[in-house]
């Protein structure tokens, strides 16, 4: 949290697998997919944003999350006003090519521009679920 | 995974905040919202969908997943088909309102169609990131 670190490290860039990268399926979307935002450390999902073919590009060359935005309509790399940095460590691709998950390195204070941790720190309901049943085995006599 | 198990059980019904409710802003993706599915025993991110109003609300009421097909324009209720139904623990609201993230038991073989636990299994990119630093305290002298 201390700014006596010293300047911001830079991002490191991913291996790339280009044939995966061609199959994103940015049509279905108007040219973006979501892009779902997770700590690498913890698996908290931060925040969703959206990216197009460009935005992609750039996360993968420079380490860090950039996305595009749709009410702006402008890239936007994650921190570069806050401080609060992304380094990227992977992105996954989805079954049908439509939708992103990037686990990253979350620096500073958070994702959320209000502060928190994750954009997603309101509970609209909750509940016991129904936990996966383990089976345990039962000994051979 | 056995099927000896007698039939799936019912979802449990969650509390439910209805200030929240309303604060999710469908008009802005044209009566959807995207809802990001994780697994809530281990945080992986399973599968993303999207939700209207009522499949929301069918969602909170019936404690499994329900999601609205925009290709097809029909409500589905995940797992009806295959019987990899989500059991839904927790909903959360993201800050400005438009994405939820759906903390479910994942029962079955898994999220995805093709038979994997997540429907993000493919991995465009991948690297080291800049791991999260922790200041060492120096001990006062």
């Amino acid at each position: 949290m201390s700014a006596a670190a010293g300047p911001a490290p830079e991002g490191v860039a991913l291996e790339v697998d280009e044939e995966l990268v061609g199959a994103v399926d940015f049509a279905k979307g108007d040219g973006l997919v979501p892009a779902i935002v997770q700590d690498a450390s913890d698996g908290t999902v931060l925040t969703m944003a959206y990216m197009d073919a460009e935005a992609l590009r750039r996360t993968l060359a420079t380490g860090r999350s950039w996305f595009f935005s749709r009410s702006r309509q402008e890239y936007w790399q994650k921190g570069e006003t806050s401080g609060d940095r992304q380094y990227v460590r992977e992105v996954r691709l989805d079954c049908d090519g439509d939708a992103l998950v990037v686990l990253v390195d979350q620096h500073g204070r958070g994702a959320c521009h209000t502060g928190e941790h994750s954009c997603f720190f309101r509970t609209i309901g909750s509940g016991p679920g129904v936990p996966v049943h383990v089976p345990v085995p039962v000994p051979e006599p």
